[in-house]
């Protein structure tokens, strides 16, 4: 199948990639990338249940019980009355296990276009709710942090999850730079490593800078914003699993970065910066390091992308997978 | 002595108590109330040292090293060059043990004064740090989620101690019913109960909430600020030291409070209202249950305080004591 042979219903969805956890935030925080992102089209069938085309070398399984797009399209569909069916095929612009939300994407994108497909009969909040069955797909946990910003843009906070409660927090303009050392990080096994247990002075500490991360991103704050992005719970344990972590950390730091930490479970990590010349001074210190360590990788400098999910017009030409 | 026998340079100072903790932020968060609050009067002496005067019947140490605002006192002459001392006269206005910040709010208003009395060459940030040495007295930990308020007014999030980084954050307009049931709670004790380790499920559930906090009061969104006023981890093992703890609460809420919870380490309760007509029906049924439950109490109903410590023009004649 090749674009000509969609029907006039067809639509083309861009689902950026996403930063979770954002250092303070382990499963509350997270923001949207203006790129990379995956493209997807996506058309309403007569045939009921889901059909999932990959157009990439990733050998992601198409069964739609077992593929992120797939599980949250299901979900969504149990909540509508009418057979109805989508086929969705799919170019990852993300490459997955990235640490930058790429199974949430999938899922995010999927269930945005099927509800505009279905004449936005389903609130964000809903769609959110659908794209967690995708997360659960890919790393067994029905986790909100990345399909939340993915689907509502900018940066959002998941106060709670039962019941689902979030909150788009308005962020002054921020730079991301992203370097993805290219190792496997699993994030189920990223999520084993953490202790259930933790000290409750290290709860404050991470409670203070949650509520500075907050206040600094809502009242435009940058040194704020910096001085919060502190981790004294997850990063210290997940940090050993990504090469070089502190070094980049380090020296992001020195060159301008207001600071940063893992993406989500990594290997991926995003620095925010003020402007774009230091997010690419930030790159290119990234690039330095890698370099040196004879590691594969890839960098990227974004903005916060403060509309997530987007449906192109009908007319619109195919954008060009994103520069990776 | 009597006030007329102070000379020119007394000034006299209202020192206002305050709300630690709000629910979700433990050890971070915290308001100072308009009322009830410490009158103190302070002047500066040649000779070396602290002298306190107690003006009530608490039997509070007059050694200074034991006394509260002593104690901050000694800790803001030790970073002052000259040979200076300072006369505090102290009528108590917070009850001590309330759990609404009375070693805070005499600790706080001793510091802004003699500062005041120095020709203001602290910063907020430095009386803060004083101020702590007289928590320490109290409570044997130099916590500054009461002192920050009572210096800074409003409501402040304590993101760091170390180093101290105290944030303002800006709030609508709110109103506070306080309950103080005549039960004794000392905030050591409130403290050992407390697991040093809990579940990082529970942490994420609070931080969570801190976050949505933040947001809802910069925000001005009532209603979040009530969603966000929850506390998995503290409340429920201090909340069993308060007599009708669950009580106050659910009917309060059904009275309309937005939320809350014990303030401090208790034994008082508080509760937000979006207007004063609440807050005084959150007050009513405050009365009710403690007066069926045969127990003495208080209450105040009190605006969010937006100035902290006053200095009253040394002109002005000194107020009533607050009305309890």
């Amino acid at each position: 199948m090749n674009p000509a042979s969609f029907s006039a219903e067809t639509i083309t969805i861009l689902a950026p990639g996403t930063v979770a956890n954002v250092v303070c935030g382990f499963d509350v925080l997270g923001f949207a990338l203006s790129h990379p992102y995956d493209t997807m089209k996506m058309r309403r069938t007569t045939e009921p249940g889901v059909v999932i085309i990959n157009r990439d070398d990733y050998n992601l399984p198409t069964e739609p019980t077992r593929n992120v797009a797939g599980a949250a399209l299901l979900a969504l569909l149990r909540a509508v009355p009418d057979d109805v069916g989508f086929e969705v095929e799919i170019t990852k612009g993300i490459r997955p296990g990235s640490g930058i939300g790429s199974s949430a994407a999938s899922a995010a994108g999927a269930v945005v276009g099927a509800n505009r497909l279905l004449g936005n009969i389903f609130s964000p909040a809903e769609l959110v709710e659908f794209g967690t069955y995708g997360e659960e797909v890919a790393s067994g946990v029905r986790h909100a942090d990345n399909i939340a910003p993915c689907i509502y843009g900018g940066v959002t906070l998941i106060r709670s999850t039962t019941p689902l409660d979030i909150i788009p927090i308005a962020a002054p303009p921020l730079f991301v730079t992203v370097v993805h050392p290219q190792i496997e990080v699993k994030t189920s096994d990223a999520r084993q490593i953490l202790k259930k247990q933790i000290l409750l002075r290290d709860a404050i500490i991470q409670w203070g800078n949650v509520g500075g991360l907050i206040a600094g991103l809502l009242q435009s704050d940058y040194d704020l914003i910096g001085r919060s992005l502190q981790d004294v719970i997850i990063e210290p344990v997940r940090s050993i699993l990504i090469p070089c972590f502190a070094a980049v950390k380090t020296r992001s730091k020195a060159a301008g970065a207001l600071g940063g930490g893992i993406s989500g479970s990594g290997p991926s990590i995003f620095m925010l910066s003020r402007d774009e010349a230091t997010a690419q001074r930030v790159e290119s210190v990234m690039q330095e390091i890698y370099r040196a360590a004879g590691l594969d990788f890839h960098t990227y400098v974004s903005t916060i992308n403060p509309d997530g999910v987007r449906i192109l017009p009908a007319e619109a030409a195919v954008p060009v997978a994103s520069s990776f």
